[in-house]
């Protein structure tokens, strides 16, 4: 018998929690799911009570997170990323494992020897972006490697968006499907990459105007603009010589060079707060950020436009509009920063509405040479949710964890200290069951780059 | 008698400490100058021994503050800001006055209540900028005020630069004469300002694209660029219904639009480690900004200039040149930001030179109605430097401190508190005393802007 603790079971844990359920029974666990407001979890264990039981979790409560871990034989963590440092701390200390879909915080990175001493295993980065990217990669550098391949360039990327079936009347072709502030507060650093043997760095204020068009067969056109930090995964993934080496994240075509006119009117600065009353409209805090006019008489969309160097009726511009931030909409927050106001805008705008889906894209990109000749393998997943509750990125946040702690209690994972999902005997019984059970699979192939031949 | 402690005798309190000790004689003070480094202070002390002497300092060790605090009837801190906050407490707590030139802190603003209780003055901002600004600003207010003006803008520049017979062929008019980072890292926050009645807003990505020409009589052409927050003016100076508020900065005409390729680039960015290595080219770096070559072979310069829409052989790509970030010099440090790679270069090519003279220009602007009629003040300041010791900088920050220092000792300063030289009792007799003694005068001068009548 295992006994696994949940922490946090909020909506982004609906299919974790579901596959907990689905494989308590025959897997003989015990499942204690923790959370700050558990009512919303007895519909869901009403029929599972024999071996699943929810408790009301405060992490600011000192003794009870010791407590629960102790209780457990593996933790699952999927509180918010900087409650993983305590929760982790408490599993070395008291001798239980620990898998997230988070990323590796320097901190918990330092625990590793300490895990290891406990004998136990602390799993990171094992959900989507982090965890389907390493697995789906590493599975492929690990078949071309196999075969010979050098390879020279690797490029990923991943986004978290609507299916097409609700993209509907919206512009951005954009929802919120996880955290808002992130989404705002996105890129607000220099991008580092690595491209033909050059470090490439892109600075926030032009993050969003250089982007890559991207095609996934089936799902049309998407832009891709480039993470933080490309060049920490050349260790872990064994490239430290690849000349190319660039992860990013995906939005859908034109949604990038809009969101540009936010970054540069200043509305994603998160730093300043404004001294406005709640109650100014938007048309005025959009007014603010233009310089004064000039005497000439025309409409704040038009300044806007003429500001921004931007077509009056381009598709920049529409997006804006559509967003009514040229309206008398209140902004409704006082004395904010312009990315807090941005943000309460999006959240009424971009809410997911009942029946809408999302949908996850990821591509990876893999050129190498085979024999002396270039060749290219691309991989491409796309998976569209069920409905409001199994989102496709709660199933391909949550599906990944959980298997992974299905194969952990059952004896099947030998790993111990701080991991992430880079090893093929973790990857690829995942990968397999996510393909055979759920439809989540790559589609992958190959082709020459030989000049002559078809691609 | 009084015992004055001087905490921090740099190069900014050369003229500080010289007034100090021209009048410690006739004044019966007991002068303690305490600085971490004592050595350079012996020659200037040497006559003025019977009431100066020289102690080593170090902040750090927590029972020199209190003791030497003990020992003092006024302190003046001209240590870096961050040390302001423990000096204010030591004064509150042993009951001493304190007189800095920095700014008045949240955390310093919190100690009034204490340092009314304790009968002491915690005199801030009493420098240059903040410091002159505001007495100067403050007296032409209450002139116009006194006459029955109401105002209607308030515009304020100030700016440390080069003096002309100083700028020889450097085209950006420009070297260091105060802390390097300040100016590479200026402005990066959303500035904040009022114009006609309108919250005017302007993100750091365009601070150095949205100047206004500033002229100085006999001193030519200025950018004027905004500063961080000029709306927190407006309650000191009694201007809480002022329609247009700005104060900025001042760099030579064309500095500003050369920095903005700085900006753009993303080589002002403080919050990125780049990975480089310390011998990487400034060739190298600038190319690692750029996006990858699209084929055509053009020379970096050129590139540069495209990607940033500049003509090649402007003035802004000239000053670029200038600063050799197109060589094969090497940048000098390893994984650093591009700030610290920036400031480096920096301060090597805009390093004061023996026989350098620095300027100090500030400049108001105030806009008023007298019976109807629309009238304007303008009050500018220029001060030179009268050599490497006795900076334009070094007399403009320290004289004020030094004067307020005197009166405070004379018992002639009856306020008690934080308390910043906006009252005519505090300013009126140091910026006498800086026109009689030193030069330090503001030329002033108002206008009608009714129609019809010449300026």
């Amino acid at each position: 018998m295992s006994r696994i603790l949940l922490l946090g079971a909020g909506r982004s844990a609906s299919s974790l929690l579901h596959y907990l359920l689905l494989h308590a029974a025959e897997e003989g666990w015990q499942l204690t799911v923790a959370d700050v407001n558990p009512a919303h979890l007895a519909p869901v264990l009403a029929a599972h009570t024999a071996y699943a039981r929810a408790v009301a979790f405060d992490i600011q409560q000192e003794t009870q997170l010791p407590e629960l871990v102790l209780q457990a034989d593996i933790v699952i963590s999927m509180l918010p990323a900087l409650f993983h440092l305590p929760v982790a701390k408490a599993c070395v200390q008291h001798g239980r494992h620990l898998v997230t879909a988070s990323y590796v915080s320097a901190e918990i990175r330092e625990l590793d020897a300490l895990a290891k001493a406990a004998d136990i295993l602390i799993l990171m980065e094992c959900g989507l972006d982090p965890g389907l990217d390493h697995m789906s990669a590493m599975r492929a550098l690990h078949d071309i490697r196999a075969r010979g391949g050098q390879l020279t360039a690797f490029r990923s990327y991943c986004g978290g968006l609507l299916a097409p079936d609700s993209e509907g009347e919206n512009p951005w072709k954009y929802k919120f499907t996880w955290n808002p502030r992130n989404v705002v507060l996105a890129g607000q650093s220099t991008a580092k990459y690595l491209e033909n043997g050059h470090l490439r760095f892109i600075p926030y204020q032009q993050l969003f105007a250089r982007t890559t068009p991207i095609t996934v067969a089936g799902y049309g056109e998407f832009d891709g603009y480039a993470n933080r930090d490309s060049l920490s995964y050349r260790a872990p993934y064994g490239l430290d010589a690849i000349p190319t080496m660039l992860r990013g994240t995906l939005r859908r075509a034109g949604y990038c060079a809009a969101w540009q006119a936010f970054v540069r009117l200043g509305l994603t600065d998160d730093a300043v707060h404004l001294g406005n009353s709640a109650d100014m409209t938007w048309a005025a805090l959009v007014e603010s950020f233009l310089p004064a006019p000039n005497g000439r008489e025309t409409s704040l969309p038009d300044r806007t436009a003429a500001y921004l160097g931007l077509a009056p009726d381009g598709p920049e511009m529409q997006r804006l509009a559509w967003l009514d931030v040229f309206s008398a909409r209140p902004v409704g927050l006082a004395d904010a920063t312009p990315a807090q106001l941005l943000e309460r805008l999006l959240t009424e705008k971009w809410q997911l509405q009942a029946g809408d889906h999302d949908m996850i894209v990821m591509q990876h990109t893999l050129d190498y040479s085979l024999a002396g000749v270039p060749h290219r393998w691309e991989s491409s997943l796309v998976v569209l949710g069920d409905d409001a509750t199994h989102t496709a990125m709660a199933k391909t946040v949550g599906l990944p964890v959980a298997m992974a702690v299905r194969r952990l209690a059952a004896g099947l994972v030998a790993q111990r200290g701080v991991v992430i999902p880079t090893e093929a005997c973790l990857y690829e019984p995942i990968l397999d069951e996510l393909a055979a059970d759920y439809g989540i699979r790559f589609e992958e192939h190959e082709v020459s780059l030989q000049p002559g031949v078809p691609a």
